[in-house]
C-alpha cells in the first residue's frame, strides 16, 4: 500500500530544500512528504514517475533469491532515482523513505514529451544525469581505497572546492561516514589522525586540505 | 603528448568489440586503439569528445593537491566515460589506457546536434545514462557491504540472469575482484566456500546461485 502525504498548498519546506535542477524540470515536479518507512513505489509498478531526493535518503531494494533483502541503491538528497521510469516499463525494486523524505515526483510522460519538443532541455538533462554519473564513478574509485585516510583525502579532492579542496559534508559525520563505508568511529578517529599529521584542518563543518 | 595509433580501415576486431550503443551514436564515433599508458586526453584540454570503451580499461586520473595519484574512475569495457564533453569545457582529469585498450570517440559537437535535431536519439542516449547509472549505483552500495560472500552474492542478484543469477564475468576473475573490491586470492576464497556451502554453483565461467 502506498501512503503519500501531500504537501501542504504553500509548503513552507519548499524552499528550503532545493534540487540541483533546471528550473524547466523543478516545474514538472510535484512535491511530496514521505513519513519514515512508506513506500514511494513497489518493483512491478508501472514505471509512472522520475523522481528527485530533496530531503531524506530513500532506499531502493528488491527481495533476492533466498528471500534476502538487497539494497540497490540508497539515494541522498540533491539526487535524482528511477530515471529509467522515462522509458516505461515497470519499477525493478521497492522505494521506500528510511526517515521523513521531501521527493519531487515528475511525470514519466511530461518528462519525455519536454524531451523531445525542447532541445536545450534535452541538454541540460543529459548534463544532470552526467554530473551524477561523475560524482557516482568517484563514490566507487573511493570505496575501492584500502585506507580510511586515502578515502577521505579522495573525498575532498574529487568533491571539495577550491586549492584547498573545502568540503561541507551534507548531514551529519555519521552519514559521511555511511557514504564512505567507515564505521562513524573508524571516520572521528581517521578525521582526528589527518589533523594531527597537518593534512587536514577542520573549519565548523568544514573539511580542507592543508 | 597524445599518441592515438589509427585504426586500420577495416579494423577486423570492429565486430568483435561491440559497444551496447544505438546504431546511431555507433555511426558518429570513430575507432582508435591506444597502446597500453597512452592518453587519450590531458586535464586542460579542450573538451571534444565524448567516448565509449569497446575493450581494455582506462583510468581517469588526476593530479592531487600534494602530487599524488588520485584516479576518479576505472572505465571499464562496455561504458562510456567524458559525457560530460557533451557540454563543452575542458576535461578535468587525464584518461590513459591501462592496457592496450580500443576506443569509440563520438565528436562533441555532432552529438549536441544529433541530440537537438532526432527526439528519438535523445531518449536512447538518456536511456544509456540512466542505464550506467544503476549499475554504478549498485555497484555502490556492493562496496558497502561488509563480507566478501555478500558482495558476490548482491552482483549476481543484481547484474545477473534469469532466476537463478547468471552471470558471466567480463573477463578475468582477477579483474571481478579488483571491480569487488576484494584481493584476488580473497574472491577464489569466497567463491570456494560459497560453493561449498551450497549457495553458487560454477558452471564454466558463468556463476549461478542456488
Amino acid at each position: 500500500m502506498i501512503r503519500i502525504m501531500p504537501h501542504p498548498a504553500n509548503p513552507p519546506r519548499r524552499a528550503a530544500t532545493p534540487l540541483p535542477w533546471p528550473p524547466a524540470l523543478e516545474a514538472m515536479a510535484e512535491r511530496r512528504r514521505l513519513a519514515p518507512g512508506t513506500a514511494l513505489f513497489r518493483a512491478g509498478d508501472p514505471a509512472r514517475h522520475v523522481f528527485g531526493l530533496a530531503q531524506g535518503q530513500v532506499a531502493l531494494r528488491r527481495v533476492g533469491v533466498a528471500g534476502e533483502d538487497i539494497v540497490i541503491h540508497l539515494a541522498q538528497a540533491g539526487e535524482c532515482f528511477a530515471e529509467a521510469s522515462l522509458h516505461g516499463g515497470h519499477y525493478h525494486c521497492t522505494a521506500e523513505a528510511v526517515g521523513t523524505a521531501d521527493v519531487a515526483a515528475v511525470p514519466a510522460e511530461a518528462l519525455r514529451a519536454r524531451l523531445r519538443d525542447d532541445p536545450d532541455f534535452a541538454l541540460q538533462w543529459s548534463a544532470l544525469l552526467a554530473a551524477q554519473l561523475r560524482r557516482t564513478r568517484a563514490r566507487v574509485e573511493r570505496l575501492c581505497l584500502r585506507s580510511a585516510a586515502d578515502r577521505v583525502l579522495h573525498l575532498l579532492q574529487t568533491e571539495g572546492h577550491g586549492r584547498d579542496g573545502a568540503y561541507t559534508p551534507r548531514s551529519t559525520l555519521r552519514a559521511l561516514a555511511a557514504e564512505l563505508g567507515l564505521t562513524p568511529e573508524a571516520l572521528y578517529r581517521t578525521l582526528a589522525a589527518l589533523q594531527r599529521a597537518g593534512r587536514l584542518r577542520r573549519d565548523g563543518p568544514v573539511l580542507r586540505l592543508r
